[in-house]
């Protein structure tokens, strides 16, 4: 089926900008998700609010007052920023630099900014975010020039980075009976935390305080250490080896951060963990088992097509396990960036250059190649990582968002790797084995239909014979609350609808289902069931084999949960 | 000898910012250097004078008109930019953001400008460069927002581009009888002309209009081509095999820059150009025999103290000659780039932590070691450019200003590089032999004292045994007019002191003496006897051996004659 553009290009405009463990507070019953008191982003500690800012009036815009300009402030970075970029140079969302807004004026602004756009522009106003005050100081405000966010050097990061429990105090050894390669480290994004549950019993073996929703969770090639980086750039490190795991390391990496890896290659086990953040658009290289900043490498600079671009957002990051590399993708440039961190004084980068709004992704079944979605593009890159050179860049679908990616065998075409679509119905499966499947390698090698576009993670594993495909964006309930899921050797059969949230029993609510993962054995399939901040959501827990219900987790502490992560799959990139 | 403060540090500090082929207009008699209706970079044509520039005016600073803020604003890109920095970051003079200068006030601003300071502020009122006026309207202009420069991105440098002469109708064999490694190209600093002169006969071969205040001059790897670049950042690529060599392309990199250099490694000889530029902070490099652009690549980003500076201006630029890279110097960051030019698709950079405000540098005599100037901060930074890393940091005296330095086998230490400085009148030896030499390797082995502070180069050649030493800035003009040499084999002895200015016998004017350079044979050093542009200058030969002088070059098309750039010492890095 083909969507309503209507309804669903707000959503991917927004959720282009907030991806992975989303976020889509227009959409959601709950209205202020940055107000409630477990925000970890409160509105005095903004840090766009603080007083390196300056104002510029520029004499052509319609006046406001340094308190207006303040508060607009503000409201641009929570609401607007996402999409529209912290310098407003445009992203997913259109530029509003004053030579365009003031060409515009206050009057076309408010109607837009008030009921928003076909082409993704949410209807502020009458959805309840913003008065029409607002509305109309909003309007003003986009027509002064953009202030300039404040840097976030080493001196910023070394100020906010507590060596909560230092290395001489941590356990030698693991001191609890968990199993921990089967804990799923589970965002709650609304309350700034993540739950750590038991994958064998089921059970939360604690909540640990974390930045606001967080984005990514990721496992040192150890195995012990868990990093987690919210959307504020509030970076923790959790020791999975203590009796209760919990932080033993914090830091802030900027304003708003996506990303975090850490060194995977031999002799280099949990070594350095990296960073990546929104603005400033930057990574930094860290201590792996301090959080210790190290060295911080801007991504400004230029576009594939060679024109300078402010603000280049580093979304997805991956650790080699070809080299001692961390793979780092910089969204509007298209660049990505091979940084070796054999010798950080040193420091060798290889450039590849891409296609521009490089977004999420993952490797491909040997874990030499990375695929990375140019969402904006609609295209893939594949990325070799053994010989550090761009493979290919592949034409998809519209929007592709693929999480981390599927792997599997395609019983005509061979190994593929697989993406689902924002922007449209389809599931697209490329071929990943240059060497025996040379016809099919880098190619779109199939296609199948799936319930609608809309979708965030598709996911299987190795042990599995099915393909699961989530929809959370799919503007119809039914399709929004359930998941399809196909049989690897019998694709062109179509796809079984489960009722996940039906499932869940949750009572009122948007229950959105979203990212399947898979537990350490390949037996069982979770999927977040995610309602609002103010009512009950859950985790599902489904048998892949069976494809029936196995059990739900329900309990208070799981407010919001949406992005979970299996210790095992993600140390070893099993997906 | 110690310089007077009050005089020597207004010259250092605008010669830090327009170093090499050297501009001084506020000590020129001529007090308009950018006027003349020879000069490329007229009023009109100025970039910061465009439609691209926006005008903030902030409310707390003392009203301007536009008419006032236009003017402000391109007398502070010519006079005050290449101390301050485009975005008035501060560089070798202060930080200028209205958060300084707004606290301020306008009537000390007025002070500042008109009568200047001992720490290195020019009298531009008392000097009589700017009026009463002028001075208050600079007052208030430093306390707007600066206005943020133009990028200039593959779109303005193609449409800048010329291919004069395809490569298709150029001679395809050399079709003159010149000695072409032995023809010097001399910047004609204040025509915007580059004068190629034959080495041999001493005759002008062509005068070729070239951008303002040539920097430098650069051999490509074969010898044929020789690029000059302007400090309007115009390149120009000259043919030495033409009947009567002159351009063949042409291209504007940005709107101020400093270097460029060709590929040398083995495979690569006459494949790639790059260049530098100041502003926009990036480098770009170019088809080697026709000048296309084919990828930029900003040098904004963190300093070696991991702080972000938006402004790292690109300093000198060499060719490796054990590795197909370029070594390109960011100024402000003090980050030394190793560019690897073999695959520019997937680019791989090495960047080296040296220290702040990188500036030139040359080879020691195997060509693996390239020693550069961290100039104010005293400093002469070591890459060893076979294996990818910085070698050593080496403290040496105040505002070390080496050229490309001079390397000779001393008495006792074995092989050195040496440097002379802005900043005092020592001449520091550096250790070059890590294997023979190892307890002197990046040492300064010795020092000696020359005739005072304002040295610019410093030049010997393999064949020669004296070592010479200019002082074109120093304030006393018997030292600015004479150049001291020594006996490499007896430097305790002390100096001789030649008077060059005197023997080219000229008349009036400041007559500055700056720049020796060997012919190829290594048995003649040429001076340039740099007078006003209204005024005689000439190019004095000097015979070696006997330090007597061998002749005059006079020519009234020699206007502001200033570093000169022999073929073949400049192609294979004889120095």
């Amino acid at each position: 089926m083909k969507l309503n553009k209507q309804v669903v290009r707000p959503l991917a405009a927004i959720l282009a900008a907030l991806p992975f463990a989303v976020a889509f507070a227009q959409v959601s019953p709950d209205k202020t998700p940055h107000a409630g008191p477990e925000v970890k982003y409160q509105a005095g500690a903004s840090p766009l609010a603080s007083e390196e800012m300056h104002q510029n009036i520029n004499p052509k815009a319609p006046p406001m007052t340094k308190a207006e300009f303040d508060r607009a402030k503000q409201i641009y970075f929570e609401r607007c920023a996402g999409c529209h970029g912290v310098l407003r140079k445009g992203a997913t969302g259109k530029p509003l630099t004053p030579d365009i807004t003031l060409a515009k004026g206050t009057d076309y602004l408010k109607v837009f900014i008030a009921y928003g756009s076909p082409a993704g522009m949410p209807n502020w106003q009458t959805s309840g975010d913003l008065t029409e005050k607002e509305v109309d100081m909003m309007a003003r405000y986009i027509q002064q020039e953009p202030p300039t966010p404040p840097e976030f050097g080493i001196k910023e990061m070394e100020a906010t980075w507590k060596d909560i429990i230092p290395v001489a105090k941590r356990p030698t050894r693991k001191m609890n009976n968990y199993n921990i390669a089967n804990i799923f480290s589970t965002t709650l994004r609304d309350s700034g935390e993540v739950a750590l549950i038991d994958g064998d019993t089921k059970k939360i073996i604690n909540i640990v305080k974390t930045g606001y929703a967080v984005h990514i969770s990721r496992i040192s090639a150890s195995g012990r250490y868990l990093y987690v980086i919210g959307r504020d750039a509030r970076l923790n490190l959790i020791d999975l080896w203590m009796e209760k795991p919990d932080n033993v390391a914090e830091i802030k990496i900027g304003l708003e951060a996506r990303s975090v890896e850490t060194s995977k290659y031999k002799g280099f086990e949990d070594k350095y963990a990296v960073a990546g953040s929104y603005w400033p658009p930057q990574f930094v290289l860290m201590e792996g088992d301090t959080l210790k900043p190290l060295k911080i490498v801007s991504t400004r600079g230029m576009t594939v097509d060679n024109e300078y671009h402010p603000e280049p957002r580093v979304a997805s990051i991956v650790a080699s396990h070809f080299n001692p590399e961390f793979v780092i993708n910089a969204k509007e440039t298209g660049k990505i960036y091979l940084v070796n961190y054999k010798d950080i004084n040193n420091l060798k980068t290889t450039t590849l250059d891409a296609a521009k709004f490089l977004h999420d992704g993952g490797f491909d079944s040997t874990g030499r190649y990375f695929m990375v979605a140019a969402n904006a593009s609609n295209k893939i890159a594949v990325v070799d990582t053994k010989e550090g050179k761009l493979a290919s860049i592949v034409d998809v679908g519209k929007t592709p968002h693929p999480g981390r990616g599927a792997n599997f065998n395609h019983p005509k075409f061979g190994p593929v790797w697989a993406t689902s679509h924002l922007g449209d119905e389809t599931i697209s499966m490329i071929g990943t084995d240059p060497v025996k499947h040379k016809a099919q390698a880098w190619k779109v090698v199939a296609t199948v239909k799936g319930q609608g576009g809309g979708s965030l993670f598709i996911k299987t594993h190795p042990k599995s014979k099915n393909l699961w495909v989530d929809t959370p964006l799919h503007p119809d309930a039914k399709v929004s609350q359930s998941v399809a899921v196909y049989d690897i050797n019998n694709l062109d059969k179509g796809f079984e609808v489960l009722p996940i949230a039906e499932w869940a029993n949750l009572g009122e609510g948007a229950k959105r289902v979203v990212q399947p993962e898979y537990n350490k054995a390949g037996d069982e399939v979770w999927f977040s069931v995610w309602n609002a901040k103010d009512k009950v959501s859950a985790v599902v827990v489904v048998d892949d084999k069976t494809r029936k219900l196995k059990t739900v987790i329900k309990d208070p502490r799981l407010i919001t949960p949406t992005g979970k992560f299996n210790v095992n799959n993600t140390q070893h990139d099993v997906y």
